[in-house]
């Protein structure tokens, strides 16, 4: 076997079934998997005693660099699709990955991408189930893209949503807000900036676990790409309803805040990758708070608004002005996850 | 909306929301997509009473060109995950489909693939429930590539996969072989051939509904990229068994006999996307075929060979010699699905 990638590791003959089985298989260890048939084969009665509603969601990550502090796009991959699983309520428990690789790509690269997608659903107690390499030629894809899709069971209890939302509803971040926005930022555009700010990048389904038995969570997402703003935006034009925060209650690391004043740009548009966004019954909030707060991952968790009723986006500022917050029209920062 | 994919049509931002409800969310209309959550929330009821088993399986389309006779990337996506659903003998049920676009990509062209895939889906009986759309700078990634997830559920009586393969089962392929691969080659090669032949894209599950009832299918494969080749060699090495096939009997198109003719290709190497490669008790095998042949996706089906207990994949030609088949080293035709 090469060193690199070459044309012959995605033509369906030995040179893939090698790689799969040395790279994929070995990484992601289980049962499943290794039965090597075109579809992951899952009993339903292992599904079923959690609850009554599958959730199955899927996303593709194209980030670039595809290494960069606090990550790879192989934990990247895991945690963003895990996350949007367990968003939902739900016990995350089985993935697929898609690879589109670029010819040429240096397999330690993808050997090291794959580890890390390997530990990290190991502590996200997940299996990738399923899978399937393409490989390009040079120039028609960019190093390498991964599909992740998961499923994950509901349990009957659990009826979170945008539908459940109301006016007087709390709003509450569950950390610091833009990290992995700005450290994308500051690694591409050579800022220059010297910091040990990294991608928040995490599985946050322990978070998850933590508020499910809390009656009074409304509705969660995580503010990846788009950022805070944009599920703001989301929840606001679903239910017709406004969405207010406080510049001040806003949980944001000291580089954050300087990489956003230095450019001129708005941390509630910077991705973060391991940050909830949390609609709350207002007098459930301290408890949902104080649960958050007892969690490495939430411990910077704040109230940082509330749901109104005149339909607007808005910021209150540190003076008690309010502006507007508006969708941005362009793409600030592509290729962000 | 301009006519072209723009960068801000992957921000997670306005330009994004309109592209997702005006194209996707209108295209596979369906409830459980139009909740707009972050995952598809399926109630587990309208799965358990078919089974006992979740098929759950991914692939990612990287085709060039993405228009092709008989098909494009988006019908090519759906019947590709419904078939690796189905060829488990599951009944297909919810997709997920994650689109990487080119910035620059026509809107029209994206509206064609998509219109595509909801009519494909339609006639699958399938729903794709959940999506995710990223868009790449010009040049980052070749026009669009897509992938799609599916799940679906296995009959608690249906065990079917290479386990069960023995020396003495039969080989059945359920039509001609090398359609799409000799399609895609003719078209991309420029070989100048004048025909009508076009990819066999097809959505398989009605060929599986008519087989599961009969006892005797051992094991299904849809014989894609890597072609009947590909799947023998999987079925040998996990088996630890032989193939064989007999040149005479394999069904054929004369455009294809003659396109590997003239360039001195293996049929058997050739991709299909809508044929099954499928392993039969010997006694039944007859009983297969005549379901098979009672529907036009099956009409030219054939048994082809036997499997044997001597580890070698082999043709028997048209005289009586024997050769061995080996998978090829290198990719004889990148990006075919």
């Amino acid at each position: 076997m090469t060193d690199f990638i070459t044309m012959a590791h995605g033509n369906g003959g030995a040179a893939m079934q090698q790689l799969i089985r040395d790279y994929f298989v070995e990484a992601f260890d289980n049962p499943t998997l290794a039965q090597g048939e075109d579809q992951a084969r899952i009993p339903l009665a292992e599904l079923i005693k959690c609850g009554e509603k599958l959730a199955f969601s899927t996303d593709s990550f194209v980030i670039d660099p595809i290494f960069f502090p606090g990550g790879n796009i192989g934990k990247l991959a895991v945690c963003g699709t895990v996350n949007d699983i367990a968003v939902g309520g739900a016990i995350p428990k089985y993935l697929s990955c898609g690879f589109i690789l670029e010819e040429g790509l240096p397999l330690s690269e993808l050997k090291e991408i794959i580890r890390a997608m390997a530990e990290t659903c190991r502590r996200a107690g997940v299996q990738i189930v399923t899978g399937d390499t393409k490989v390009v030629q040079k120039g028609a894809v960019d190093k390498v893209f991964i599909n992740s899709s998961g499923i994950g069971v509901i349990p009957a209890e659990i009826d979170w949503g945008a539908h459940q939302i109301e006016a007087g509803d709390k709003i509450i971040v569950s950390g610091t807000i833009g990290d992995h926005g700005a450290t994308i930022l500051n690694l591409r555009e050579n800022l220059g900036i010297k910091t040990d700010l990294h991608s928040d990048c995490a599985v946050l389904s322990p978070l998850i676990d933590l508020l499910r038995p809390i009656q009074g969570v409304k509705a969660i997402r995580d503010a990846t790409r788009g950022g805070v703003n944009a599920v703001l935006h989301e929840y606001a034009q679903t239910q017709n309803l406004g969405m207010q925060v406080h510049e001040e209650d806003l949980p944001m690391r000291n580089e954050v805040r300087g990489i956003c004043e230095l450019l001129g740009l708005e941390p509630l548009n910077f991705a973060n990758e391991g940050k909830l966004l949390i609609i709350t019954k207002a007098e459930k909030t301290q408890e949902i708070l104080t649960a958050l707060h007892s969690h490495e991952l939430g411990k910077n968790a704040a109230i940082i608004g509330e749901v109104t009723d005149d339909k607007k986006v808005r910021v209150v500022g540190i003076f008690g002005q309010t502006r507007l917050l508006d969708l941005p029209a362009n793409e600030p920062l592509p290729r962000i996850c």
